[in-house]
């Protein structure tokens, strides 16, 4: 098909939606990209442009003509433009602005002063917002008026004299209530709204906490300046949680587009800094070499202390930073939590411990150390919970994302106390 | 506060949104919590109900008198309904089905004959539906005409005589429209459909892919039988999320109210596993125990060989199932993922063989070792990489999903392959 029936491709991609066209072109080869751009013509619009990866956008971007790109972006709404053009780079940026109206350029330009990863990022400026002492005929006349309305829209927000956002009204509200009854009457109890500044996750959390549809944003003064749309918070949560999920492996963000090199590059961080722990780790075990020549055994024995421990962190870090998420852990909670994971760790600790030190004992012939691995790994669960869940409570504290740092980090950390701890006992009580 | 006042506690806690009466009672403890609920007569609605944690809602749930458990129910949406009932065991759910209306009642039996986890157990059966030759006059008379209405609702569905849907229009559109127009005529491009039986993920997916608001649902006759809105399928997102996040940790389904008990049994099963598979790794080193007793420097090294291995299968395996979750890894791009993978651990696994032979002759004076650890590395990085991949894909084959068996497994895995590599590679050369 791709070899150059433009008619025949235009007849195939042209139905499709923006989502499966970027799809599309995400698992095509850089070489087939090119030769289906070139004779897709006008096929690529705004919407899959914002579809699309961030790494193939820029791509396609700069292979598109001037015209076509201004054409592509002038229909969506100021939000998509605001994701697609952060990421470009100044001449890319230039050329996106530069191709759109001036309203909405200066609506782009102000979203791209507030921070990265800010609900002013995330909204729409379109908002469709009427005065609070309106009656629902008012309402309904003003929207059948022919103003410019937003794509998508589920409220109609009443706003203030000073433009203060003060209640929200549903559209099924609005159609089935009689002309008369007065706005302010038939709200939403949900209603809130997010300031300008707040970071995206904790937007994301307060829609999926509240089932929201749409959040007014306000600036400092109070007065509505957006509307994000659950849509775009849905897309917040998957990101944010592909994130946490991947850093918990130790891979920083990555894309299935991504060539080897690239990925390799993405993947070495956190490769060095378990290298490095790993190296720790083994300082530790040769302070125990005389140790480990006289009784070999316990050089078989040692990785299951560390693989235990490692675990037993990782269940314990996992559980914290998801409660952190979700803000079920907090303050007045924390103290009951890490009490808890002691205990957790105190109990499959001695669980583990015991088996280990039977396992030992009736395998190996060896009560003492059967005795010292029950300890050791007893005393290992033990820290590596209470670790697990200290550290992402210290990170969390002092402002860092938990789930980036806490991953590999941990169980690293666990194979060094576990080396020591096990090595240590054996040394004390078998020589 | 606890101390008595039931007034006081009325005031306080009535205004509150149900969500965060629920976080309340959440992080109180079994004590506080009865004592809570016996002042607060009548507070706890059906709303807080349904966002309650499963453990806590059992607990309230068998607390609460009879007529305010009616009362509590009544009025939510079958969805949530059919949430509360469906974690209950058959005495509770006799208890909730019995307070509901008829009608009600005979929805939420229907959708508990769905499969858990399905389309149908997700969707309200509250639907706003009508004859897909209508106009937007039609509509809006028929919506004002004071038939009940769901709560929430963002489109209007347009059916065939058949009742299967054909399209939705958004109320927006209808309320911008002359009354003339045809509903056929201003429908949503992104209109589709999902089966009753449909997975919940794989619908969570379609939201979040196509950006949707809300669903219709449909039998195997193509008859709309309900609507799944965007917050219910955010939900099913963060859930989903959450599941596949503690899985990669070796947690099952946790919640921070649990006590030290349950706690510890939920990590107990990963741990066992991890335990038999770190006995399986000490056979392999127990095999080399003649190499080691010559060469402690060995026993020092392997650790890191194991390390290494484990964070690089973890990486391949959280890629791997990341990309399964969102279609971008499809049997279309396997080979060339797969190839990727192959590369990028040779890549690594070079550099990081390279360093820690550098390492190992600089710190330890021994080029031999350093030559053994160079090539143990550089094959069993690659080799965690291509498992890392090989083991989702496998089990995402033969319908297993990957996110639930990965993670530990290939840990302990990779530790295997690293001992028995590095160990026989020194049996080999050095001995």
């Amino acid at each position: 098909i791709e070899a150059g029936d433009s008619a025949r491709l235009h007849a195939l991609l042209d139905p499709l939606h923006p989502a499966d066209v970027a799809d599309l072109l995400e698992q095509l080869d850089q070489r087939e990209r090119r030769a289906l751009l070139s004779l897709w013509r006008g096929g690529v619009d705004g919407e899959v442009l914002s579809e699309l990866d961030e790494s193939l956008r820029e791509e396609i971007i700069e292979a598109l003509p001037p015209g076509e790109l201004a054409l592509a972006v002038r229909d969506l709404e100021t939000d998509d433009v605001v994701d697609i053009v952060e990421d470009l780079d100044a001449e890319g940026q230039e050329a996106v602005l530069g191709a759109l109206a001036a309203a909405d350029r200066i609506a782009v330009e102000k979203a791209l002063a507030y921070p990265e990863y800010s609900a002013g990022r995330l909204m729409q400026a379109e908002v469709v917002r009427v005065p609070e002492y309106w009656t629902v005929g008012e309402a309904i006349d003003f929207l059948r008026s022919g103003v410019d309305l937003p794509d998508q829209f589920y409220h109609v927000i009443l706003v203030d004299p000073r433009l203060k956002p003060v209640g929200y009204v549903t559209l099924g509200r609005i159609l089935s209530s009689p002309r008369s009854t007065r706005l302010r009457d038939i709200t939403e109890d949900s209603f809130r709204t997010v300031h300008v500044r707040d970071e995206e996750g904790t937007v994301a959390h307060v829609f999926n906490k509240y089932h929201l549809i749409s959040v007014p944003v306000v600036d400092d003064d109070d007065r509505l300046v957006g509307v994000i749309t659950i849509d775009d918070a849905m897309t917040v949560l998957d990101e944010e949680h592909e994130e946490d999920y991947l850093a918990l492996a130790g891979v920083d963000e990555t894309s299935i587009g991504d060539r080897v090199w690239e990925t390799a590059k993405r993947r070495f961080r956190w490769l060095l800094v378990t290298l490095i722990a790993a190296n720790v780790a083994a300082q530790v075990i040769a302070q125990f070499e005389a140790t480990i020549e006289q009784i070999v055994l316990l050089a078989v024995l040692m990785p299951i202390v560390a693989s235990m421990a490692g675990n037993a962190g990782t269940q314990a870090v996992a559980t914290a930073v998801r409660a952190l998420a979700t803000r079920d852990l907090n303050p007045s909670n924390a103290l009951r939590v890490v009490r808890r994971e002691i205990g957790v760790g105190l109990v499959n600790g001695f669980a583990f411990g015991a088996i280990m030190g039977l396992v030992v004992l009736i395998f190996f012939h060896e009560p003492m150390i059967g005795l010292v691995i029950a300890v050791a790994l007893w005393i290992t669960l033990t820290l590596a919970s209470l670790g697990g869940v200290l550290v992402p409570l210290t990170l969390n504290r002092f402002g860092i994302d938990p789930a980036v740092a806490s991953g590999p980090f941990v169980t690293t950390v666990t194979d060094i106390v576990g080396f020591f701890v096990f090595l240590g006992i054996a040394t004390m009580v078998l020589l």
